[in-house]
């Protein structure tokens, strides 16, 4: 099944498709645009990969690293489909990151890699905003890269892992104002998820509600105040993000 | 006010000094050891400063950063007074770091040094536990690091900015097994706590809950299996905690 989670007229409420519609919990259909898209789900531990993708570390000239290169995001970051994310008046770069987006949905400590996948409730799309001004080396995805308000962009769905068929196969797609600029496939993930799953789970306890964002493959171009940012995954849907400048955020 | 969070009888209640013993929101007074202590607020972004005391920089032969160095924990590193941590047996340094907790009280977003302490709602103790082993450098405070169950302790009290006369003449101190091992003093902070929210409010936003472990000054030694580390800091209280083997936490 597939459900948001919006707020519409003094409350919040879980959501599902309903064609280009959306049908609260409660069954008023309401179009896409009169609700506010909440993240689908509430998060705990945001985990991040840097360079999951061999061609995208190519993309950045940095050599590939030893072992998977996992960071946190904090919550603040975290907004829903249809949010603003605003871009800084004193930056050069700033690059969306559409990335698969793993919920854990049970307790994984020591978790092998025959049975991570157990761990797993389901996906969302994530659109993973990099500040790459900041990005002085690949241990140092700091907070000015990647811990921007609106830079964890999550949605609109979550989808349970049960009726996505086969999650290594998944095609990623990011549109900026309508032209494809980024595509990847999550076959070329350097580590997959139940890797990442006894990776993390071997040194600490991953809890329901934990957010693994994959990584994202190559085809990152620099974004500008007023592009729209479409990041579409198989299976999971279209997540819409528009970029606003500083000046206009206070306005929108 | 000074005041905690406990489990007790099946529920979970705030907390609050009685002498030697606790009293419970609903007025029963009870042992501190008869009562589950919590983490004494719930958490949203936690931040971590690195090498934020100069001779605890130099400690750790690591030269000095320009600028403050903040990394991420996370909410499931999130212990309680009393509580226990694991200390794994595959690592050869595992230290405590006594810090002082700032609790961000009302949101905080481009806020200049001049009003940034109104935006503290109170302290706390914490005992921020490093996994040295997998410190490389010092951009890279990693998940080995600095994310392992049990490592980032609080409490026993959030204490209330109003009753701490002056945050910057706190004197920390950390003793293990009752040997005082570290000593400082917040006088000693290379960013001070109007500046930490200065610089991390002029690229994001701070909001209620979010915690900033300010930085540990020098005398950390290694401890081991068994051990019970107890940090002190003037008007906040004593934080205990007590170390327990991998083979053993389970029988703990």
């Amino acid at each position: 099944m597939m459900r948001g989670r919006i707020a519409y007229a003094g409350a919040i409420y879980e959501a599902y498709p309903e064609g280009n519609r959306v049908r609260l919990g409660d069954g008023r259909i309401r179009r896409e645009d009169e609700v506010v898209w909440l993240a689908p789900i509430e998060v705990g531990t945001i985990f991040a990969l840097g360079l999951n993708y061999a061609e995208h570390a190519k993309e950045l000239q940095f050599s590939k690293q030893e072992e998977p290169l996992v960071f946190l995001k904090g919550p603040g970051t975290v907004i829903g489909h249809r949010g603003v994310t605003r871009r800084p008046a004193d930056v050069t770069f700033m690059h969306y990151e559409c990335e698969l987006a793993v919920v854990i949905g049970r307790t994984a400590h020591n978790v092998k890699r025959a049975t991570a996948m157990d761990h797993v409730a389901g996906y969302m799309i994530a659109n993973d905003y990099a500040i790459r001004d900041y990005l002085e080396n690949y241990y140092r995805p700091n907070l000015r890269v990647k811990n921007r308000d609106g830079g964890t962009v999550l949605g609109p769905w979550f989808v349970d892992a049960a009726d996505i068929p086969d999650v290594t196969q998944l095609e990623l797609r990011t549109y900026v104002n309508g032209a494809l600029q980024q595509r990847g496939n999550t076959r070329d993930l350097v580590t997959d998820i139940a890797a990442l799953i006894e990776y993390l789970s071997s040194f600490m306890t991953l809890a329901p509600g934990d957010v693994i964002l994959t990584g994202t493959p190559e085809g990152i171009v620099n974004v500008n105040a007023g592009d729209e940012v479409v990041c579409e995954i198989d299976g999971l849907g279209r997540l819409v993000n528009v970029i606003v400048s500083d000046a206009d955020f206070g306005r929108i």
